[in-house]
């Protein structure tokens, strides 16, 4: 390679962990002369890709960030008054540079590991306390995927409280309200069919709902912007029986009554213009917040304050049971990843603003909206509404001219098809001077004539007295008290601290693949022309975007070998949930709309089992063989069994036992036989690309894991992105959206009724500027990279798996005994021999400064290891070292030299609390306890808390901040 | 205020810490009824400024973001090709995010309290032994300022080392040869004259010194980019006693031969080019390298290793002893400031890239330089030099059409003046096809005719075999281990965790203003349109910096009430340095150059001392009396005295006794009386602005360290910035600029002479891209925010004082009580009473989580406080509740309860490695070591090494990293 080939292909040595020599050392311990032959002897021949992958060559970093600064400019940043539930804001500079920007945070890992994680967790509760406070209601989860699946979410938990018996559904109504955002509304009517939901579109000002109905949906303000007072609705929908939800905003309930206070029983919303750009839709954090009657039934990831051994508060994330893992086809909901980094930029907004500030910016904003408004009437212009927050409705005669004026202006407005209704909504950006502008618009004034005060402050007249908030809310001291950047930065640092991320060192989270995310991948990010396009601007203005998603949807499909694409949606879940529906949908076009029995492998995640109940569809398990592969015998008989009703199969490969199965072609083959489709889940891509494909395994439609194979960071519990793609005869039935960009050809597919065809996530593109990511990942490693990358993974893995096969037992390895890349260690041996737990193992590793890998999935006492490429030889060998070291540390428990209750691992992880105390009174050493290998001495991670006591706080639920006193106490 | 005037005004409350509330109660602390008051009884009535300050108003941070945007595109990227010392480079994105955009990095304090700054002193110890092994010298310091400084720094340093009796100077000559970068030369011509060296400029080739030569100074590739062979003419200066200095480039070094085995006693040049963006002219490190014999003289910071109290390898600077501090007017150089932040992302760059890859990257680039000098030769032009590294210069025939077509092309060639010469400097960021580009600029042709192959890897010919590198570099571990992303991010982490900075918590450090860097003020410097700008690049192109200068310096002359400004100066020193310049050449323009005696009160910093010597002045010391205050009697009988010669006196306002003396107009008067001008030093303008001013007081001139008012972050020891601002009758003085940039009116004076005044930076700005930072302090606060900024400062230092002066002993304060910004705590009588020394209580200080305060300036075994505006009422309490802990912990010595020298002071600070070691014989406990108060606890920063033994490194002096062997073993 010339050293102008090596630079252009610089990145994957960058991104890539083991040098050459190191590379050469770890085939020495595996027993592999090459590269080459360890995949040769890890991925089945049958499916090996024959040539490379056509995707553009490698360009380096600099090369790829002058790239896509060119990409940007086809974007146009115009003045954006289109509302929607999308706003411009302001990052406050603070929290962009030292949290959006800061790797210490976007690459933390959910915080299953609660003892190093207690920062993001202390934000997150600040997150929920925040919504509960504002919304009115107890209850707040940690954020939802966007406010279109907050509201199905919504609906399906009502759905559920009210149907307890899904065989006699007794209340299948859904009255939404028909002044609710489109994208809402197309989102909750997707998810509402496959589960013989009946969405009844009205004016709630006329509806009464009866005993068939379970509940319904309201918007505050409303899609127009008006301001309604729901009371009587509300009470008339309890009084039947049914539970009332409101799609709502953050900011405009400063200064509205809560919901709360209105009777709902939830509601939920997009966080996004507390701070979160808006980056063509996303991502962002949708809240949702319910009475307590919904403990059991809340979606999605709830933290909880708890105690730790010593009886000091501890944060963790409470009420797991609720989740899919544990209850797969008995859940509820299928979501998995929340939006952590984004609502944790949410509740650091509302920290840096307080109440004071959040009101004062609202108060802004509706007083140029009021004063916006009178100007427009006294210059002639019908309004819509009285009431009203931030958006102008107005009537204007002559639309389409209006719309090309301000285009060439530079502005965009909402323009409500088939009306001659324009809407403007105002926001936290908005200043006095823009009124001006605004009015010449409209208009057609020189400045002279329209020139009027806007910077008085009046009182606010928008909003009736009966609907203006008396409330207090944001009362706790946290959202009191770091208002100057100084203190802010300080707050945002002291939580960093707590929280193990990828800076400090590898997080080997089987099938979670946490691997570097470039900062040359991260930093367009910020650039305005990615992350100030509103998802609903016109396609013209947005060519960038249009670039990147075609470009990316190209190469995923090459990497998948599939034919077409949908980047829409927005998690991995959600992507199972577009790939099922796809294939029903298929089903359906095809006059086959009762196949409906999907099989799922026992080994599966429970996402699986549970996004297949979503789809309306019934779950067949498919037993194992005891060495992990999929039981071929079961499996055509329950194929042959469902033959007539089989929708599909869902396959992980290579299965989430870490193995590369030989029989998955033979699996294939039998569901198609036998006229299924066949799924396959992403989640172990990284170990296929360029090696092998969903496509060449025989699959139809698989889902990917931008935030896993493609480089997205996990953002310390999401974002995520899940796209998916399909064969060509899955092409017509792949997602649409109601506010299509236009871009459907870019999915392979015309667009037709591209419009009609249901979406999955409020937003297109689900989020869109995070694909950025998966972008630059391909196109700065480039062909042959890809595959590298694969390469490494799995000899990382197998050089890991070399390491401790001699001291552990290792899980379903191949016939060659090698693994793909992860492998499961059996812990469960050692409860027998000394009665130690894995929860014990994954706690100690902590003192010797490890975030644990993955426990008990997919076998109950087990760690699944997963080091991905990134990680260098001498991290997986402080990584196996520090597991051989508590390998001996359990073998003095076995010999019984160590007690069985009193020993390292029962009390780990050891916080320096407890080790600097001045009693000290275990049976080993304060040393032991807290370096227990040389190399953690010199650079330590403390766990900010002792091992959380997740019972305590189950019982006792509290998922807001403490009340002050409490809080006072605490401090 | 409305909602719309708080919302432009919103920085001030980021920028300021204490709340409205908070405000109310440390006044009711001081007693104090107001700001207002307490201002009024601080600063003395006579020299209080009458009117508001004529600045712009107040921006939020989002409207200011959004101006300086406009402002940077009137800035124009074009391609550069000028050199001349200043190189496009290619930040490693790991690099930018993660140091150069990380408070962490950038807000730490110069590394006097090393314990708690082991990270950085690893990475300035991993920066010299780059410069190093690079120049093969042994002895390297941590940075100088820019390369023209660096060489009058050898000048100066040879002189001294050979004209020992400065009185008697038998050597007064320096050669330098003339193909030396003008603006080096520029430098050294302006050095020299003052202290009456003889710069004699000629032709190496032709130039045999004699015994009148103290040195020479050659460059190496040479300023037109020759690699010329001076082993003869080092030989010939050797024999004739002299020695040499070479100029130079660290990526050149490479590959050629390093002046160390050349024989060159010193060498010297700009690290730039490894990753630091060019910014118009910096902040950039230079790098300074010599022989061991001048260890004793080398100017500068030095990184040395040493050990700690517990046996262990520490680090810490090195000699403190060569420094103007202790040496006051003895001192040859005043150099005060390093460039530690840009000398760390130099270093990382090395770490980052090893040996093999800046190898490479030197490489291409000389491939690319050659491979264009041969196709412009072929199609006949004729090239200046057979040998030579990046830069080919060939001859034009018609030198202004080709500068024509080249700049309407977006390309920029340096011109050299007076010839038909043109240069092009290649770099890192050079691709293959840019040589297509610039053959088609000279030859015309079209694509096709030009076309050629480039990216071949032949043999470079144009480094001649007897200039070759054939000697090793780089080959300690650091450089060869951190290649991967994941690495290099973590080992930048492992080092930011063991360091202190503003994330941490305040540090109050007297005299040195460590105010908030705000992330808005910082985010502009990362953009292209600031960062990629050349800075001899014609003005035209660089409007946004023109902008910038001009109305920066007209704001400087606003609040220093003075008529013109010089943005030239690199730091307070350099300032200092031009400031007396001015004064100097002002006598000399009235025919009184004679005038060279300059009074210096006794309390002066070490700087004033060694500038004053450096300009060539007599030091004539005033005396102060027992209250601080300069003795007027004293000062009367020496400007009498010296009435005849006095050129002037430098005083600092307010004292550095922390107090505004009332006499000051009285001393002012007299001076002028006597002939003098009045230099005042701005190191404590944060308690002027828009409250009094240096114009007010009397003075002449002021230097102003932006890095201290102006929120300039330190970078853990540079950069800063000291401009000059005078009165009108010294306008026509300030420094000039070889390269000037046409800016001279922005300065108040006429272009005229302006490029034969004599330069004292390399750059015409100075450190150009952080003025940025300054100017986004000045319009965010506006001119209201900037005065309160200061009222909180004299609020803040005079609550602490309140809180303090019960249980300690406060020097120097006024007939009123009060403290200016800062202020004395007198730690002697606890040496009396406890056998405690300062020293004792700053490292305690470090145990309860804090970075100690100024130790013994001006007064020894006294700490001085300044906790700037920035600081809110809770982080002065945590403060104050830290220094009263340690006085009870003296208590406890005092009465006998605790040991003399076995006790918690003496001990401190305690690692983590004591307090959770097995074995504790201390008298006290463990908890009482690590958490002295309760908050430190929740939020502990542990210093990474015990007390840092300074004599023992100082007596072994290693400055480079330790060999492998050692490296080994320690880890």
């Amino acid at each position: 390679m010339s050293l102008f080939e090596a630079q252009a292909n610089e990145f994957h040595q960058r991104h890539i962990g083991p040098s050459h020599a190191e590379t050469i050392e770890m085939l020495r311990t595996i027993g592999a002369p090459s590269i080459d032959d360890l995949v040769d002897k890890t991925v089945p021949a049958g499916i090996r890709m024959q040539q490379g992958l056509d995707l553009p060559p490698a360009m380096s970093e600099h090369e790829y960030l002058q790239h896509v600064k060119e990409i940007s400019l086809k974007n146009q940043v115009f003045r954006t008054y289109i509302g929607q539930g999308y706003y411009d804001t302001i990052t406050p500079p603070v929290i962009g540079r030292n949290l959006f920007e800061n790797p210490a945070w976007y690459t933390q890992y959910t915080p299953y590991q609660a003892e190093i994680a207690q920062g993001r967790l202390e934000s997150l509760l600040n997150f929920q306390t925040m919504v509960s406070d504002l919304t009115g209601l107890p209850l707040a989860n940690a954020s939802l995927l966007d406010e279109g699946t907050a509201a199905a979410e919504a609906m399906s938990m009502f759905f559920n409280m009210l149907n307890k018996d899904i065989n006699s559904i007794t209340r299948p109504r859904f009255f939404v309200d028909e002044e609710t955002f489109p994208q809402t509304k197309d989102v909750v009517l997707t998810r509402a069919q496959p589960i013989g939901i009946e969405v009844v579109f009205g004016d709630y000002r006329n509806t009464e709902l009866d005993g068939s109905y379970f509940g319904a949906l309201i918007q505050y303000p409303n899609d127009k912007g008006s301001v309604e007072d729901y009371r009587a609705f509300i009470q008339q929908a309890h009084s039947a029986g049914a539970y009332v939800a409101m799609a709502t905003d953050l900011l405009a309930l400063t200064l509205l009554t809560s919901p709360g206070e209105l009777g709902a029983d939830c509601a939920l919303g997009s966080a996004q213009r507390f701070g979160v750009p808006l980056g063509f839709g996303g991502p962002h954090a949708a809240f949702f917040a319910a009475k307590d009657d919904f403990k059991r039934n809340i979606p999605g990831r709830i933290i909880g304050v708890s105690i730790d051994a010593q009886g000091n508060r501890a944060l963790r994330m409470a009420l797991q049971t609720r989740e899919q893992h544990i209850k797969r086809e008995k859940a509820t909901s299928n979501i998995c990843t929340a939006q952590a980094l984004l609502a944790n930029m949410a509740a650091m907004y509302a920290v840096f603003h307080g109440p004071d500030g959040l009101r004062n910016i609202a108060k802004r904003t509706a007083l140029l909206a009021q004063t916006l408004a009178n100007a427009l009437e006294e210059r002639g212009f019908e309004l819509l509404n009285q009431y009203f927050f931030d958006t102008v409705v107005l009537k204007v005669p002559d639309v389409a001219a209006l719309r090309e004026k301000a285009e060439a202006a530079g502005v965009n407005f909402r323009y409500f098809t088939g009306s001659n209704l324009v809407g403007i909504a105002l926001d936290e950006t908005t200043a006095p001077s823009d009124l001006l502008d605004l009015l010449r618009l409209f208009t057609g004034d020189d400045g002279a004539a329209v020139s009027f005060q806007v910077e008085h402050e009046g009182s606010i007249d928008i909003i009736p007295t009966s609907l203006t908030r008396t409330s207090e809310f944001l009362t706790h001291p946290v959202f009191n008290t770091h208002h100057s950047e100084t203190k802010m930065m300080r707050y945002m640092r002291s939580l960093e601290s707590k929280d193990y991320s990828l800076v400090h060192g590898m997080i080997p989270l089987g099938s979670c693949t946490m691997k570097l995310n470039a900062a040359a991948e991260m930093m367009p990010l910020s650039w305005a022309h990615w992350s100030k396009i509103h998802p609903f601007a016109p396609a013209r203005q947005a060519e960038g975007y249009g670039y990147l998603v075609r470009e990316l949807s190209r190469y995923l499909c090459e990497i998948t070998a599939f034919d077409a694409c949908s980047l829409q949606p927005n998690s991995g879940a959600q992507g199972e949930y577009a790939g099922l529906l796809t294939i029903k949908r298929f089903h359906e076009a095809n006059g086959e709309g009762h196949r409906n029995v999907m099989l799922i492998p026992i080994s599966a995640h429970g996402t699986n089992p549970a996004t297949a109940v979503m789809c309306g569809m019934q779950v067949v398990v498919v037993k194992a063989l005891e060495n992990g592969y999929i039981d071929v015998d079961d499996l055509k008989a329950k194929a042959a069994q469902h033959s007539a009703n089989l929708a599909g199969i869902m396959i992980t490969y290579p299965s989430t036992y870490g193995v590369y199965e030989e029989t998955v072609t033979e699996i294939t083959q039998i569901v198609h036989e036998n006229g299924g489709q066949v799924y396959m889940d992403g989640a172990n891509m990284n170990a296929q690309v360029g090696l092998t494909a969903p496509g060449l395994i025989g699959a139809d439609v698989c889902h990917l894991n931008l935030h896993k194979t493609f480089a997205i960071p996990h953002g310390g519990g999401g974002p995520g992105m899940g796209p998916i793609c399909v064969k060509a005869h899955l092409a017509p039935h792949l997602p649409g959206h109601v506010e299509s960009f236009g871009n459907g050809s870019a999915m392979g597919v015309d667009e037709g009724d591209f419009k009609g065809r249901g979406a999955v996530s409020a937003a297109e593109y689900g989020s869109a500027s995070i694909l950025l990511i998966s972008y630059g990942y391909i196109r700065m490693l480039g062909r042959e990279g890809v595959r590298k990358a694969t390469e490494y993974a799995i000899l990382n893995a197998n050089y890991m798996l070399a390491r401790l096969k001699g001291q552990f037992e290792i899980l379903y390895t191949n016939h060659s005994g090698q693994c793909a890349h992860e492998f499961i260690v059996d812990l469960r041996p050692f409860k027998k021999s000394a009665e130690v737990e894995a929860e014990d193992v994954a706690k100690r590793l902590i003192d010797y400064g490890f975030h644990a890998p993955t426990m008990s999935f997919p076998v109950p006492g087990t760690i699944m290891i997963e080091p991905t490429e990134s990680e260098d030889k001498a991290e997986l060998d402080r990584f196996c070292d520090a597991l051989l070291g508590i390998r001996s540390e359990i073998a003095l428990i076995e010999e019984g030299t160590a007690d069985k209750k009193d020993n390292v691992l029962k009390h780990a992880p050891h916080t320096q609390a407890m080790v600097c105390s001045d009693e000290w009174n275990r049976p080993y050493s304060r040393e032991v306890a807290a370096f227990p290998h040389p190399a953690v001495k010199a650079n330590k991670f403390w766990p900010s808390v002792a091992r959380v006591n997740n019972t305590y706080g189950d019982r006792n639920l509290v998922c807001v901040c403490l009340p002050t006193e409490m809080y006072a106490e605490q401090a």
